[in-house]
């Protein structure tokens, strides 16, 4: 592959990420409730004001990480929506505890009113994820080290509810419903154990060190039926769940998870893993997931062939494109594999193709199995500013340091 | 329209009939543990082993109502199916109470495992609802006396949970989260007011009159803005709701009420409800919610034509079409207006020839918005033996007593 090639996907990758980033510092800002919208059409009206708490603590991070990292974000305006959005997490995200505890409490509510008022409450982590990730990089920004101790006991209880009691999180146990370990999880515990040790110095990185490993070993559980399938759930201990359950594939959810143990592998110098990660977690998602018909990544797959029940099973969602480009860009980053290139320039023709919206801005979510737009607006409940910025963002980072050592 | 157009569509809705009561007789008994398969692909394979509360349920009762009313369908496999279903729900289905009481509970579970182990309990009136329709038919059927009280003292808890405290049911309240009048609640109970009091005597009408007249008014309700929309869900007091919510509207479900409306109406001999039913939960959803471009029913619209959030709001599913069958054919046989059988008509054409399947039987349930196959099972999580069977006999019946007058 030619450097100017690469150099053309960085350009147009840089140019997008403006693009967006412009979207949404016009169109999501509730300057009166501080927050975000994210209920936003395509053209920019808000068309709901209700705000989803991953989709706030999403955006506050997104917003803090282009501000330290990148130079030509380093603007007052981000840096103050930011803020307004950490400061509506922290006054309203967390609710009472179900067992009637008041102050202690740190779970969060999964969507809140437009000032504030819980609406809703999901019995998950993940919520608490996102605040968490939220508020330890807008302590890099900010130096607020009682924001950072908050966003560190934050993942204590989390910890917690994970590997010992789940009783806080507010289900009740059924006899039938046996525990699984769900790919998101230990996928979305190990983004925040990069996220929390990053630069934090060697007691960090030691204190989560344990907890990091844990969850490469709980993601290496999916990888089933001899290392021929990652499924989306499996039992505790690493055995295939019966029925529709077990057999789920879900490919963007992989490939996500292909990146973040690329990232662990190559902080560790593990070689083995990092083979691992893009063989099983990149090349065979893909190969699996892929529409050889119409282009794009099915959103869900059965691993043995029978019609998934997800309604949206063989839509083209936005995010497991923007979470293949980033992996197969890191990969190729470390391996120089051409085949890896080929992959992201697949993935990279069929996005901004498709999801990308050359006359409002921002990026379609939902498309149908033959590429046509089936839902048109920009954000909704579960898509903000995040896996476009994200993928954007890491991607031109990747592409500029391919670049610099290719000019040498 | 000639006799000759009405029997056609008898005949042919007859044979379906025929068609779909074997495809379940033939694939979805669980002779084992009792119950239903409902997982059950395109030519009959079962592929998930879950028992879902509320299609075990309607199986029971579409199984006792053919049994009992239909001369084809008074065979002893038939019963006996029901009575092991119905056994199967009463040994399994209701779960302990979450205040942690005993025996006295009347929560059932969403779904169990295939020896009737709870697996997950929704925090709605759901599954009691559907396990009520089967007790009650079920006992009509037996004579069971016990049977019957267990389906109205349910019934008399579920009241309760919807109208005085609905603590029972599980959800905490939220602060932000307004209590909310969803269609569905009081056409279920409308439904359920009709099942419990029909040809049980003056004594049962009389103890159901004054739910089914608030079931009517909460259903009423739903029609806004000036009686040009029905929407889905409204304030307690009968107000639009803000947002999408507020916004949201699912023709296919006014439909269903407007033909349990109308059942009301002609029972009382209410001629203005009649109307009502007709044009405001009848014709104002078609007209809404027919595709013009491919034809069928959307699932989901925004009153004022933003994009709804769900992700399958465009496509095509298989029961509004069966309730638009049952409220036109029975809106037909009230008022004999030739538009009510145009409309019938019209439905009748794009469901035979879009989700019947003549190779293997049954419907499909889920189309694309161009109305291809997007899901191929014949049952699934939320499609058993129920909307598909009920529509072709209800319409067999309608169209049978319409002939029978036409030939004096």
């Amino acid at each position: 592959m030619s450097v100017e090639k690469l150099e053309e996907y960085r350009d147009r990758i840089r140019t997008e990420l403006d693009r967006v980033v412009d979207f949404w510092l016009k169109h999501s800002h509730d300057t009166q409730h501080g927050g975000f919208f994210t209920c936003i059409g395509r053209e920019g009206k808000v068309y709901d004001e209700l705000k989803y708490v991953w989709l706030q603590g999403r955006q506050v991070w997104m917003y803090c990480r282009l501000y330290r990292t990148m130079e030509r974000f380093h603007r007052p305006e981000i840096l103050q929506a930011a803020k307004a959005g950490g400061a509506f997490l922290r006054k309203f995200a967390r609710v009472p505890s179900s067992d009637g505890g008041g102050g202690g409490s740190w779970k969060c509510a999964f969507c809140l009113t437009r000032d504030g008022k819980a609406v809703k409450v999901q019995r998950t982590i993940f919520s608490e994820c996102f605040y968490i990730l939220a508020l330890d990089e807008l302590s890099r920004v900010t130096g607020d080290t009682d924001m950072q101790a908050e966003a560190e006991q934050m993942m204590e209880q989390l910890v917690v509810w994970v590997r010992v009691d789940p009783s806080g999180l507010g289900r009740p146990p059924m006899p039938g419903d046996a525990p699984a370990n769900g790919m998101a999880v230990p996928m979305m515990l190990l983004c925040l154990v990069q996220q929390l040790s990053e630069g934090r110095g060697q007691e960090a990185e030691q204190r989560y060190e344990e907890l990091g490993a844990w969850c490469v070993r709980q993601i290496l559980q999916h990888l089933q039926r001899g290392g021929t399938a990652v499924l989306e759930s499996v039992s505790l201990d690493g055995a295939e769940l019966p029925g529709c359950q077990g057999r789920l594939q879900n490919p963007g959810h992989a490939l996500e998870a292909g990146w973040f143990l690329l990232q662990h592998a190559a902080a560790r110098g593990d070689q083995q893993l990092q083979r691992t990660a893009v063989d099983k977690f990149m090349e065979l998602p893909f190969q699996r997931g892929w529409d050889r018909q119409h282009g794009g990544l099915f959103y869900f797959l059965d691993v043995d062939g029978f019609c998934p029940t997800q309604l949206e099973w063989s839509m083209k969602l936005w995010w497991p494109h923007c979470e293949a480009l980033v992996a197969f860009l890191m990969a190729y980053s470390r391996l120089k594999e051409p085949q890896l290139l080929d992959r992201f320039t697949q993935v990279y023709q069929y996005s901004f193709s498709h999801f990308s919206d050359a006359e409002s801005g921002e990026w379609f979510g939902y498309l149908t199995q033959e590429g046509k737009v089936a839902l048109d607006f920009k954000g909704g409940p579960f898509k903000g500013f995040f896996h476009v910025p994200r993928c954007l963002y890491m991607c031109e980072r990747i592409l500029d340091d391919l670049l610099e050592k290719k000019d040498r």
